[in-house]
């Protein structure tokens, strides 16, 4: 989570909403990482989570991300818990609660329903530093 | 619809499960198309939804598709249904259901929580020939 901190201090470098991600395999090895870059790409597809879980496929050469784990910044949005569903990671630790989008219980908890997936989900890891970097850019936003 | 079917057509003849998408935008103007390429690709995030999703940002240079509708020949999956929802798609048209992962009513319905989106669904648009595609791939692969 330490390093999936500092991706988020880099998007957020960047004028982005400060979301960062790190994909790691069975032996802990990180094979994936992405920070939210929604507004450099202009795309909706762009975020941390989508990042990462792409570049960890392409490292492993299969769609299947089975056994591997995800810790990210901020609680994934249905997008993005839906492809850690299908993409079929073992675990996926969050930070901070999102109230908005959050589909790891805050909106809903995507992974109580009935896609026959094992996912592990754990969440308020290192949440105070998620949270305040959440916190501190909606802030400045509000304040422009 | 008839688009998306052919490209759905030409996912099949590549091995893939035949999936095939058109975004079109409020004028009914095609600005992005994308087909199941995950075999091809090796990626979870390879879904014809998430490639014409991509491609429409691309084209109107931003990751809102707000006014934009999406045709697709099979019910979205959680990440290409929470995509349609982050992107803010005016209309959504699928055709075949989908039991394992369908995310517009089968498993769950996405767009009745509580993300304040206003996405219209509709389901069962050529149903029969969105089904007959799917269920032709299966029996092959079954076969195998």
């Amino acid at each position: 989570m330490g390093h999936a901190l500092e991706l988020a201090r880099e998007a957020l470098l960047s004028g982005e909403t400060p979301v960062g991600c790190v994909v790691a395999d069975a032996d802990g090895r990180i094979v994936g990482t992405g920070r939210n870059r929604r507004e450099e790409r202009r795309s909706a597809a762009a975020h941390a989570e989508m990042l990462a879980i792409e570049e960890a496929c392409a490292a492993l050469g299969d769609w299947r991300l089975t056994g591997c784990r995800m810790y990210v910044t901020v609680e994934p949005c249905p997008m993005c818990a839906g492809a850690v569903i299908i993409a079929r990671l073992a675990l996926l630790c969050y930070g901070a609660r999102e109230s908005a989008s959050g589909s790891c219980g805050s909106v809903i908890n995507l992974f109580m329903e009935d896609y026959g997936c094992s996912t592990e989900v754990f969440g308020g890891v290192m949440e105070e530093e998620c949270a305040a970097l959440m916190s501190g850019f909606f802030k400045k936003l509000r304040g422009k």
